[in-house]
């Protein structure tokens, strides 16, 4: 038996979703730009999956892009933004718990002569909307913060900072990538004028991403050529990707309530459990925090080190984002949130999916604490611990 | 019966190609960057695909860096030595019938203040290698030449302009998407720095792309986030889209021949069979040729009309490249090889591939000619043509 639980890194492709999208592949294989009938029933799948993808958050189908991924859909949206303004306006600001693919991002564009401010969180995960508010300023090209994080699952209050920043005319960007789904989203309610989704973090295919662009902001393409997608994504469309992240919309929106309650049932199962072990503590705000996130912190172990022990078991999980696991580096997150080295190294992320079944939490929940006590007794740190000299 | 005339502009996914996809949608849908099983069945997925991929060129595995398509592939390359080398040499070259994915990637770095300089065809539609190599500077960042054309299927002297540009240190790179599967490649001969390549045009799914980039060469990437494919294009992989990608190239490589002979045999029948016309030519050099290519020409007529009618008969053909179909443009392909634009806009393009049949051939012999006579009856230019005014 396989125990999935790194929905976070990636996800199932719902069966359903996988359905529409085969016919695109041996049958319905044109190329969307062309004017024949292969080229129609292409185009015509492509505008309903657009529907589908802006009716999940509320926009129009117009206001939807269809690129290769989340962090190409944040690449467009930063440097796109920043590139157009650059002449009138050099500043960007963001959060220090982004997704390298926001940090990275930023940091290239420091290199390029930007000036880069990075708003810190509370040791709960979270920003205060008013500090970050009063960092916003007229000369900024364009701010960017992440709906609900990928490591710890805090969500951030993305509506406040928005409003700051359209009073002030600067362009707001939220990575909403781990948030679709899991949560409700309205662009019309957020009043972000940019919003970064990944098909492949909610059952849709890998491979797809979208970013959603409020009608009347313009920012530069990052990739030219023939001018798909009202020039700000060039490239033939992935027509079958594109029509599975349509489909996979569609079904996070309508399931959105039962999985919702589904995940957080089980996320509570599994901290609850997890935390009555000692020197056992919640990563990020247990609050504001996604359904179906459980960031747990065994002081005393190198997280790593539980990952295998539990993938011999069959267990799949992760210690932060995909992203960064092969770097062997503390979490970036978990040190903003003033952890020590020491403690931000024995950190476990639990993540769930409408797939996840009361067997798999059950069986986490059996197999983990005595990994964890296996690792904690070849451990110096936890003798140190249990000394009291830690 | 449905006709597909248009495999230029994508082609059918390999029904072997999909079978070796489909388990990496339901059942192996790690992230290959996680490092439990399902990880590592995902990065072992990526790096067979890498292997198959080099071997179609005569690369190493590790110059393989997999993108979104053939559109970000050519961003990648001519951004990406742009701007690395942008301190020492300003100057970039390339053809006049570029793919707008390099035609427009080098306007737009002309508006950041490269001087771009456009090599011209003759009126076969080739470059001669001997003027290109006279063009090449030493203050020149990058040379990007096409392989082989997408509307007229004319094969370039890439050899001889890589060879140039190895003397005078100018990265050299090739966009190749129409030559894969068509022509054998391999880049130790062609001596080039980069060369990009499309799965969807031979066989493999939309939505993946590759760029060999030749070990040694640095170039900056367009994207940046969690540094996958060795920093230079971030993004979790499209695990599904790269393993059908690896599946396609290993067909391609091993049915070349095969196929090669199946399709010139097909490609000469359509073209001998059309020329037989009054009024009707063959665009772009016959011998220095894509074996799947027939670009005809039909005085008196506009190709878009004949597209429609072709359509009508469930014949799939396109007038030039998809992504400039639906400007109603004369093709700037055709306009560079010296046509007055009343004969460019009479062309019509029909690719073959593995899957055309004699059938399909015989069919589109069949209904060419009468679909031509229909619309030359009711041009005023095709009257002109006949009174000798044209």
């Amino acid at each position: 038996m396989k125990t999935y639980l790194d929905n976070s890194a990636s996800t199932r492709v719902d069966p359903a979703v996988l359905e529409e999208m085969l016919p695109y592949f041996t049958e319905r294989y044109g190329n969307a730009s062309s004017l024949h009938s292969f080229g129609r029933e292409a185009r015509e799948a492509i505008e309903k999956a657009r529907e589908r993808v802006a009716r999940l958050i509320g926009a129009k189908p117009e206001e939807i892009i269809f690129t290769g991924g989340g962090t190409e859909s944040d690449n467009l949206a930063l440097r796109g933004a920043a590139y157009s303004r650059k002449n009138k306006a050099r500043s960007i600001l963001t959060s220090n718990i982004e997704h390298p693919a926001v940090l990275e991002t930023f940091r290239d564009l420091e290199r390029e002569g930007f000036t880069a401010i990075y708003a810190k969180v509370d040791k709960e995960g979270l920003l205060d909307a008013g500090t970050v508010a009063g960092m916003i300023t007229q000369d900024m090209a364009v701010a960017s913060v992440m709906l609900a994080n990928n490591e710890i699952g805090t969500i951030q209050p993305v509506k406040e900072i928005a409003e700051e920043c359209r009073k002030k005319d600067v362009l707001f960007h939220t990575d909403a990538v781990q948030a679709a789904g899991k949560i409700p989203i309205d662009v019309k309610i957020l009043g972000v004028d940019m919003l970064t989704l990944a098909s492949h973090k909610f059952h849709g295919p890998k491979g797809v991403g979208a970013l959603f662009i409020r009608e009347g902001v313009r920012i530069k393409p990052i990739m030219t050529g023939g001018g798909h997608e009202r020039g700000l994504r060039s490239g033939t469309e992935n027509v079958p990707g594109i029509v599975g992240m349509g489909k996979a919309a569609e079904i996070a929106r309508e399931r959105l309530d039962e999985d919702v309650e589904r995940m957080r049932k089980f996320r509570d199962m599994l901290i609850d459990g997890l935390l009555s072990m000692e020197e056992t503590y919640l990563n990020g705000s247990r609050e504001k925090r996604l359904p179906n996130n459980a960031n747990i912190r065994f002081h005393g172990i190198e997280g790593e080190s539980l990952i295998f022990l539990l993938d011999e078991k069959g267990i799949a999980a992760s210690t932060g984002s995909a992203c960064s696991s092969k770097k062997l580096q503390a979490s970036h997150v978990l040190l903003a949130l003033g952890l020590p080295e020491w403690q931000a190294h024995g950190s476990l992320r639990l993540t769930l999916s409408r797939f996840t079944t009361k067997d798999e939490v059950a069986f986490a929940l059996k197999e983990i604490p005595p990994a964890v006590e296996t690792l904690r007794k070849m451990s110096p740190v936890w003798r140190k611990i249990k000394k009291g000299e830690l």
